[in-house]
């Protein structure tokens, strides 16, 4: 089974995840990309996409990043800058491992709004990975 | 209106924090206490939270403190630390002003989750609530 | 030898602490208190404590409360928030554990500037110290 | 004035970054890169650079890199991961401009060690910095 396979299983066996209707839409080793559509459920009061559904998308996209060098993994921290309200029809969030030892994976993640195909810049993320022993 | 009675109607006016079924427990000047119930499906493959539930109300609570003191607000950036698997039946999230400026108030927030009675911290988190202009 | 003592041999054994006039004022099981002069030399152009002063104190300050119940640690990550500019006499940082495991620790940090008798927070910290293993 | 020749002399009136070597290698707009000798002084009791060093370099960095789109700035906050033990005879950081609106602009740095001509990542930093208005 390859990794992007893998992934998805993974994916689909989260019940947040699947509450977010949340996709895995690449899977390498070091990097992973996840989307979720944008719902009216899934904003706040000033009509732009609630921080916390970039920050989950953000978490679980620095996690499948790590996990794709550690294996069985869950976050350890993260930090997250909101740059500019979401507004659209789509996240898009892509992470990167910077640096990974035996149980720790460091990685970065940049999390975008697609409106009518122009992608911006929303937050940018940071944080570490730990794999699950036992 | 109070302070709570306000709180309480900006959650309500957010359909995201409706969606989680997210309520505000106290709101005072400098101080604000949310909680949800642990539902099946705010859980990961591990069985536990959801990080990204965990993360949703952190960023909240963080920005319900802050905006005690500043006013209508939103989350600038915060950092999270997971300490715990969050196993229980409700997480309830706390958090306080450290120091307040005129546009950006500095917050810290603790999360526990709740089992039975016994209550744990599983989470803690720090960032900045900027005031919104205009 | 207690655990003050203890620590304060640790700090005489790094060269960049002796290089700050750091000094260990306190080391228990889960707290640690550093504190230094402010010198002339760790100022900015505004005529504040440099941030990267204010950094060093809490990085420092978190790992000797990691340390404090991990045994020899590092810092892993880290994020500081300045609150207010740093003036006075001395920095005097607190650090605390909030949540330890077998190899990692998350530590609070409050960093106050100390100006003619009265303490005033300048930064909080959070973070995460590593034991070293091997 | 050009923007690296301006920088150099906001560096020269920090009485830190003087004490502590640093200089600036470029600045652009959005861009900044310092670096600095490894002295013995800057090392902890494990013969690596203190991180403070560290946070120091990744501080400064993302400050000169904000400040190049804002002017006159201080760091409000930032989150450093530190991912390599820092080894060699120069440390380099280089920052950037992820987002920039008018009084705040959110950076990321990434922090190297030279070690006989070898570059190695030690830690990455991201932050937010904040346009000094008076």
């Amino acid at each position: 089974m390859d990794l992007l396979e893998l992934g998805k299983r993974i994916l689909a066996s989260q019940p947040f995840s699947q509450y977010m209707q949340c996709e895995l839409k690449r899977l390498d080793e070091g990097f992973a990309e996840l989307s979720l559509d944008i719902l009216e459920d899934y904003k706040q009061h000033h009509g732009f996409v609630h921080g916390g559904v970039v920050s989950f998308l953000a978490d679980s996209c620095l996690t499948f990043a790590g996990g794709s060098v550690l294996g069985n993994s869950v976050t350890s921290e993260y930090k997250i800058n909101y740059v500019r309200p979401s507004i659209g029809d789509v996240l898009v969030a892509q992470a990167s491992v910077l640096s990974a030892g035996k149980s720790l994976a460091v990685c970065e993640c940049k999390i975008y709004a697609v409106n009518k195909g122009e992608r911006k810049l929303v937050a940018v993320a940071q944080g570490t990975i730990k794999k699950v022993t036992e």
